[in-house]
């Protein structure tokens, strides 16, 4: 076993955030679609985290930072800076627990996320894309309000919260799973899974999914160290975002493998899920179906988890993506 | 007890299609939903049988129908008159059951229904709107390939069928509900969720909804008598055929009332549903949620069941109908 400069998430970890967050979030369910079975000849279980509170399983690393806060911290407040579905899922949460949520977004993100997290009573700063200008606003209101930070991936009780979704979609499938694949951004969602993987899974092989536009995760993880992106432009935007000092050395240690995807794939996966399977995913989403489409031998005759981490999308930018991409499409 | 003219299907019939279809239809999730919760003070229960196979709770019926037929039945293919849903829901059992499908749809039908039927290998005919023309038309293919008619609702095999949705969804919900809402178009999921409510739950109130512009079930049911409607253009496709002479009969006797909403609530229900619940249901689906947003007293207070009966809808069309009736949404 490879040595962390800090105690990663434990098992008991993990049981305990579930049991924390068990009141706030919901168990989302795991549909089959043969459609997408018959294409890549495997069988897939699609696990429904864009079904889940606030839209995506954002509200898992929240809720569990948040109630694990004490009464005094709670009482400050809290902040962060987030593109979109940490905002909405963090708003939430502080909603639920009393406390007031503070949050920087760049002004390029996603409306709907704006105005979800707005719609939860978050106070909203918005500054330019880069992680430079959010991470300065965010020291600006922090120093302000006093609030405490949560970072949407970069913590460890975030990354405890968000391995709660696989270790419900192992239950969920009897443990049979032979992989389980998750969308990387931050790495908060891809390490969690890996960590919950590794100790509830049984010979479960853990493979990231991510942007070609987006693609630190990959570099890094076959280079051996961080190389963060600089200002990436795909159009799934949850996962602009670069590794962080948690989550790689865990994504490292505990991932199979990770693969890269265009952005036409991507465009491609959404509009098979909502053709075939009914439902709504944003482009961050869509990553694992676009990887699993993009390398079906490497999936062929498994049983494969797939986590869909979210569904915050207008139905105005769906249908530019639909439209944008639509030749070719079958 | 009021007597029928037929035998109505018993609580031991459902019991059996229940168990005859499991290993061809999924046991679709029941999600909650906040947003629709705080807008009507109720608690929802909704059952997404918009996550159905092929799309919509027609499976259950088409599957029970189908494996209720003879070796020697099956030889002879199968045949229907339908919008879609049930097309693409026969299409699918045939091709489970490997027999054919012929299908008589009218040529306004939903360019997606039709695709889907045609890509479960179902022999198409396609005919004007009216019911004269789609019988007429099936009268044909009837003689010419000698193929069985299994009816979309009248029907008391597709009528159990389609009761095995409201069976589940009181299982799912602990037998708690104190109300299930469903849509009525033919009748063939109201009288069967009815029946399912009387036999399986525990005082149980069963409503319907209707398109104001498809009304002739609430008018036959507070006439007592039935009243088709003639060639109604609603944007619910699902929702344009009359009450049938089994159907009726039932609805009139387990049904406590039905609601009937305006094309604007059914548009402004389907966008709740997309922003709100991220799944996709077609119009046909949001009568229910729009006849709670109109008469909400009625629902307050109470724990709902609501049937999403189906989701096959293309994005183009979504968006249309988003982008028609985007003024005054909130």
């Amino acid at each position: 076993m490879t040595e962390f400069n800090f105690n990663i998430p434990t098992k008991k970890d993990i049981s305990e955030a579930e049991k924390r967050i068990r009141g706030s979030i919901v168990e989302t369910p795991v549909i089959t679609c043969d459609a997408a079975n018959d294409r890549v000849e495997a069988e897939l279980f699609f696990k429904c985290e864009n079904l889940q509170k606030a839209g995506s399983f954002k509200s898992r690393g929240a809720c569990n930072n948040i109630l694990s806060l004490s009464p005094e911290d709670l009482k400050r407040g809290v902040c962060t800076h987030s593109s979109g579905n940490h905002a909405a899922a963090l708003a939430r949460a502080a909603f639920l627990s009393k406390t007031k949520a503070y949050i920087v977004m760049p002004d390029k993100a996603d409306k709907t996320k704006v105005a979800l997290a707005r719609k939860y009573g978050a106070e909203i700063f918005s500054c330019d894309s880069t992680l430079a200008a959010r991470e300065t606003m965010l020291e600006q209101v922090k120093k302000e309000t006093g609030a405490i930070e949560i970072h949407p991936y970069n913590n460890l009780q975030t990354i405890t919260g968000q391995a709660t979704a696989c270790k419900e979609l192992l239950k969920q499938c009897n443990n049979s799973l032979d992989i389980v694949i998750a969308p990387v951004g931050g790495g908060g969602l891809l390490s969690g899974t890996a960590l919950s993987a590794h100790y509830f899974g049984e010979n479960v092989r853990v493979i990231g999914a991510e942007p070609e536009m987006a693609d630190d995760a990959t570099r890094s993880f076959y280079a051996g160290q961080l190389i963060p992106s600089e200002n990436p432009q795909t159009m799934a935007d949850g996962l602009r975002t670069s590794l962080g000092s948690y989550t790689f050395p865990i994504i490292l240690n505990y991932v199979y493998e990770i693969f890269t995807v265009s952005e036409e794939s991507i465009a491609y996966a959404m509009r098979f899920v909502f053709d075939n399977m009914k439902i709504v995913i944003e482009p961050s989403s869509a990553v694992t179906l676009a990887a699993i489409f993009e390398n079906f031998s490497v999936f062929a005759k498994k049983k494969v988890g797939v986590i869909l981490s979210g569904g915050n999308i207008g139905y105005g930018r769906l249908y530019n993506i639909f439209e944008a991409f639509k030749n070719g499409y079958c």
